[in-house]
Parts: structure tokens; C-alpha cells; sequence
């Protein structure tokens, strides 16, 4: 995505109600936000957040971090939550890799990661948000049950992640090159992103891991 | 489930706009039904209906049709609906049995199965659900990726489905015998059988079966 930068998005942020600032704060403790003790899911790079904030009015039942570490991004996110205001989703502007010293061990329940940066060079290898480096932040913060759900159009970062994924100690439970021709289409929400892409027939793929 | 007659249910049934009296006449266009071409799912034996209309409520992009075949059950989910008036949900009182009458081939993208009747003797296993005469009606009812997703807290029916369903020529996707301790318990829509039934303790098994 190209980045503009929009003048007084790091102070919109920081002042905004929907986003959690300085979340190390809550670790442990951030079912206190919602004030519930629904499981909570994460998306890491949630963009400007459609597919998160539909999650999120569809299931009540769950309360939702949407993290984005781009302010001028986020605020595209804040912007719809200040007409929606639903009261189980909130944002982190934070880096994924810090993600495992804002949550306690097993505080996740679910991590989604949507089209994230193919960084297709190997040197950047360790960048990709399903090598292994990452695998083992998600490992110590999610539940015993706790699942990565990954989408992407980009095909050598699906190789990639089918094989870095095992390699970390996860299991694939299930994956598909063609998410919107598989037997999980109609459940499948999209992100901004995959519905240009998709329209463009690019086909989705999509992979559940767990431990 | 102990049923009682109500009286004038079938006369109530028989004038409800929810319900959609003679189906066979809308074999392979139950699309017009709906004034879209979405995709159909269908729950067969849905009693009062919950998790049907749950599922109707959070998937606006999807049609839903209920199934049950005793009026005097759907004559609850009738009175639900006309509260709710879910426009991408009708009903049909007709026997399971009839389904390959009623709906074209690949006309149903899913079918959901939810703590159907066990038929425990070995004489009425043909009346299983999940039986594989059964799952020769859904093979020719479902589209090309569509799925069986069958819940119960029944442990030898159980037992069986996962033996008769790829004798009868399916894979299973995925299984679990804790369903409410697994890593799709956050997802998961409670029927009011399985509300009661998991509140005492009994450990919900589900599948997920394709071709």
C-alpha cells in the first residue's frame, strides 16, 4: 500500500477513545477494556479495518484488536469505528513484533493476518509475518486452541507459508488456492484489498494452522 | 424431543408467509424466492429454529432455509420469525427424505445437521441422517464444494457417522469430540438442545464433511 502521510494522524490517534494506548499496560488484563470475559481475537496489519469490523458486528460474542502500526492508515480504521462504535473491537498502532510484550501467554484466542507484506527478497525473509521468528510470538500468545488464520493473492508467500508454518512446529488444518471457489467462500469475509484483487481474478488462498 | 399437538398448527402453517407450502415447485429456482442469486444453506431438523437464525442474522449474504418436518415445532420458529422477519430465511415442513425432490442438483451450498434423532437399534440406522442413504440425497443436492456439518452430542451416533460417511464416499474435513473446548468453539452457533445439553456437562461433538 503506498503511504501518505496525513498531517496530525499521530495526535488523532493519540486521542482517539478506540484506540488502546500504550497496551503493554493491559497485558493480562485486556478483557478489563471490554468489560467481559469474551475471548478475544487479533488481526495483525488490519488495514484500513473492513474486514475486522465486520467480525466484529457479526459476532458480539467476541471482542476484536484490530493491530496497524501505519498512523495514516488507522485512521482510516478510526474513522468508520467513530460511526459504527462497536463496543467489542478496538486498535493498537503498534509493531507486530512487540506483539508478544502487550499480550500475556495464551491471552489470544485467534490471530488473523491478511495480506501481508510478501517481502519478497530471502534476506527479508525473517520479516514475512509467517516465518518462524513470528510463528513463535503467536505461539506464546495464544490459547491451547488458538489458530492463525492467513490470507493472501501473493503465491510464493502461500508456498512459503506452507512450509515455514510445519517447520515452526504448527499444523496446517486447512488451506485452499482458491478460497472464493472452496467450501468455506460464503463464510469468508473480505478485506478491502482482496475485493480489488479478486475482481481482478486473481485467486485467494487462505490457510488455518494451530498447534 | 416430546411433542405435542398444538391444534391448527398445520392450518397455521399452511397460511404463514414464512413457509414455503409445495417446494417441489420451486425446484432449482429457489433462488427467486430470495430476489438474489446467493448462495443456499439448509438445516434439516431445525426445531425451533435458534441456530438457524442466528446464522441468518450475521450472514445477510447467504439464504437459509429450515427444514422440520413436525408442525408443531416449526410453528415456533414461525412465531420467532415474525418478530425477526429475516428476509433471507423461509421455511419447509417436509421429510428429509424428500429433499432430492425438492431441490435441483447442486442447488444447496451446505447442509447443517444438528442433533438429528440417534435411532439408536441397528434395524432403523437407515433413518440416521448421516446414514449413507442419506448422504446419497446430499451428494446430488449439494453444489461441487458444498459441505455437511453435523452436530450431536450423541457419542455412538458419533461413532458412526465417522464411519458411515466415508463409506458412503465423503471425506471428513474436520472432526472433534469437544467441540466447546476447540479451536472453533468462538464460532461456533448453539442450538437450544445443545444450550441445555452442554450446560450439564455433555462434551458436543462436530464434523465437517465434503466429496
Amino acid at each position: 500500500m503506498r503511504l501518505r502521510h496525513i498531517p496530525g494522524s499521530e495526535d488523532a490517534i493519540a486521542v482517539s477513545p478506540h484506540v488502546i494506548g500504550q497496551p503493554e499496560k493491559y497485558q493480562g488484563n485486556f478483557h478489563q477494556k471490554f468489560g467481559n470475559d469474551n475471548p478475544i481475537q487479533i488481526e495483525v496489519g488490519m488495514g484500513k479495518g473492513r474486514f475486522i469490523m465486520e467480525l466484529a458486528r457479526r459476532n458480539p460474542q467476541i471482542n476484536y484488536l484490530g493491530v496497524e502500526r501505519y498512523p495514516t492508515v488507522l485512521l482510516k480504521a478510526i474513522k468508520k469505528q467513530e460511526e459504527l462504535r462497536l463496543s467489542n473491537l478496538y486498535f493498537l498502532c503498534v509493531d507486530a513484533k512487540s506483539l508478544s510484550e502487550i499480550f500475556a501467554p495464551q491471552e489470544v484466542a485467534r490471530i488473523y493476518l491478511n495480506f501481508s507484506d510478501p517481502w519478497p527478497k530471502d534476506r527479508h525473509a525473517k520479516r514475512r509475518l509467517t516465518s518462524p521468528e513470528f510463528m513463535k510470538i503467536y505461539d506464546r500468545i495464544l490459547t491451547e486452541n488458538g489458530t492463525v488464520e492467513f490470507k493472501t493473492d501473493n503465491q510464493e508467500l502461500f508456498s512459503y507459508s506452507l512450509e515455514s508454518i510445519p517447520e515452526a512446529g504448527w499444523k496446517i488444518d486447512w488451506s485452499t488456492r482458491d478460497l472464493h471457489h472452496s467450501s468455506q467462500a460464503d463464510d469468508n469475509v473480505m478485506t478491502e484489498y482482496e475485493m480489488k484483487f479478486s475482481s481482478m481474478g486473481n485467486p485467494i488462498c487462505k490457510l488455518i494452522a494451530s498447534r
